[in-house]
């Protein structure tokens, strides 16, 4: 494996919390920011000279060539692919937007880049695709299997997102993972580590309640699943997935599968009563009467962006620990944490996927980062916090070798 | 149209010709500077604040697509896909290489994306394809499509190459060139130009034998006949392309309908009989007996790479203008003249496309350049005369915009 990133930000200097400017963010500053894009592909040596061309291009580049034909694993070597992550969308479920398509999800697929290289070091690119067909999808990313090394599949709609992910696993020998599952899942297990250390509370004895069967409702319970926790009780709009219903599609059987052990029926009344974590990932509202059914102290990440499922002042009057996606509010549930680490550990490792036990290993570095500085209103780091990213991509890597993935 | 390029080589400073270093380049100098391949990707501005973060990716980045949302053309003002050129390619005809597949292209694509920096300021990234299958080559690229502003073909073979960038230019509505073909012709017509003017000679009155009849020697038949050439001879592995022949393909039997208007049938002693410029563009040799059977003072462009049809030291014992494709003898007909600032000028103007007019202006804006410059030695500018790519563009964004393009 190579090792010629550069430029991400690293965690040698001691790190100091960044200031939040307290002026407003204006439209107009947002905009001003944005013209051109926000990215730029530049050369790692300039050509300056007709040697620099002679080796940079014809006729020097003819014996990389020559060399990659011969041997194909020198591609990793001479070329940028192995370590560009290619970030994937359809547009279909563009953060609280909906199905804008492909060119309004630019912006934020340009984001995901700008973070892949600010904190992982890694080169990104955005690919956005003008079809929403699943067959579509994988079959062009299995053409495009040689131009990058790794698929970061982002803002796509559930529950197409689980079909595609699996079908994009199992056809490209390389990393992939739909972030909105699983990044949002390890950092929500991070936080949850983190609140309950601040608690002195056993996780695995804890009742959750998720409120959303999407992307990261799903992600998030297989997560907490796997970290030991029994008592999961997932909730969509049409109440309490169960098999008492008989409206689950696929996904949601394999979820009944695993969670709500009690066997609960009914809707968010049954679900939140005694419940210690509520775990918001749905643009849906909670009534404060709601959480005041929770057990005593409950857990409160109410993450849906921009207007958290309950305001945090006023879960504040009943949990001690609360947490939302927003940078406004202490304890910013934010997949920046994870997406960059657990892509660098994996490339690092060479691992040709990304396992279960790979993102159980980051959401444990990325509470391991603050463990000793954890606070009810600090139970994860700050997304800007770099020495995040290192830690979770050497846990990744670690975790990806001892599954011999490399 | 968004002016936001950054890091292009400019025409400001006075042109110096580069020296060339008389050191071999060796093989260890060209693999290690490949080592992690020759492109990043960077950040236009740099994400070290919350600040930042909320302006780059949520939630300010949502104003940036709910806006793209509501109207498509702020795609282009907003996000890096306007002015990105994809170097498309299959690795089918790779260098002198042949088809050595999309992996072992990959250093080639990635010379080009930086030679699109370097001399155009314009981002691009390689796009290689593992298919050869034309009809899945333009289908993935119709879906690309959201992703990029233009698409430079690369290396494929001939006769696919012909069919694929037809389609494609039908399917896409950006502008679409397959370099192999049309950089290397807008340099030989500009070349050509150089060369008449030093020999004081009528462009339009010479006769033309063009060796190869692939991707380069078809496109070179058909600028040179636009530009007023009358008296073209094309001849392929089996001889003359004329009608005399019955096993000419689509694409050669297009050739014989313009070429070879003496209908002389016959091979190379047929064609080289009286002729006044070789042009070259096959990995075929060339006799110097044949070379004395030409007119007098004949024109020779051996640009078969690395090694020419003659030797320019034989050429030169017949005729006072020899030109390769090598940088190590005078007059190189190299595309980097040509493509940066072709695709420059045709996103500047706004084209949707690039038609033949743009081309023919790209070739005289190469040779005005020189034009007060030229001798037999200098009948092109330096590969890497900055002046260059700034004049082509100029022109071909003219050209476009008198066409009606934007």
């Amino acid at each position: 494996m190579t090792s010629t990133d550069g430029g991400a930000r690293t965690g040698d200097a001691p790190y100091t919390e960044p200031t939040i400017a307290d002026q407003p963010i204006t439209d107009e500053e947002i905009f001003l920011s944005h013209v051109g894009g926000k990215l730029s592909v530049e050369l790692r040596s300039p050509i300056d000279t007709q040697r620099d061309l002679s080796i940079a291009y014809t006729p020097g580049v003819a014996q990389v060539s020559r060399a990659i034909d011969a041997d194909a694993d020198l591609v990793n070597k001479y070329t940028w692919t192995d370590r560009l992550v290619a970030v994937v969308s359809d547009g279909t479920a563009v953060l609280g937007l909906g199905d804008i398509g492909p060119r309004a999800s630019l912006p934020v697929m340009e984001g995901k880049s700008a973070l892949f290289r600010t904190f992982a070091g890694l080169n990104s690119i955005p690919i956005v695709l003008d079809t929403k067909d699943p067959d579509e999808i994988v079959e062009t990313l299995i053409r495009l299997r040689p131009s990058f090394g790794a698929v970061n599949l982002e803002d796509i709609s559930a529950p197409r997102c689980f079909e595609i992910e699996q079908r994009v696993i199992e056809a490209l020998d390389c990393p992939v993972m739909h972030d909105d599952q699983h990044g949002t899942a390890i950092v929500v297990l991070a936080a949850l580590r983190g609140a309950t250390k601040v608690l002195e509370r056993d996780i695995t004895k804890l009742r959750v309640i998720i409120s959303g069967a999407g992307a990261a409702g799903v992600a998030c319970a297989k997560i907490l699943h796997a970290a030991g926790i029994e008592d999961i009780v997932v909730l969509d709009s049409k109440g309490i997935v169960s098999f008492h219903r008989d409206d689950l599609n696929e996904v949601k059987q394999e979820l009944a599968e695993f969670t709500n052990p009690r066997a609960i029926s009914g809707g968010p009344a049954e679900a939140f009563s005694g419940a210690d974590v509520f775990v918001g990932v749905s643009a849906g509202k909670i009534a404060e009467d709601l959480v005041a059914t929770m057990a005593a102290d409950p857990i409160i990440f109410a993450m849906s962006n921009p207007d958290p499922e309950i305001h945090p002042e006023v879960a504040a009057k009943y949990a001690t620990v609360v947490a939302t996606g927003r940078s406004d509010f202490p304890n910013q549930i934010n997949n920046v944490l994870a997406f960059p680490g657990v892509f660098k550990g994996a490339l690092d490792a060479g691992a040709n996927r990304i396992t279960e036990r790979m993102k159980l290993a980051a959401a444990d570095a990325i509470f391991s980062v603050v463990a000793d500085e954890l606070a009810a209103d600090k139970i994860v780091p700050s997304p800007l916090d770099d020495r995040v990213a290192p830690a979770v991509a050497e846990a990744v890597a670690q975790a990806a070798r001892a599954e011999g993935l490399h």
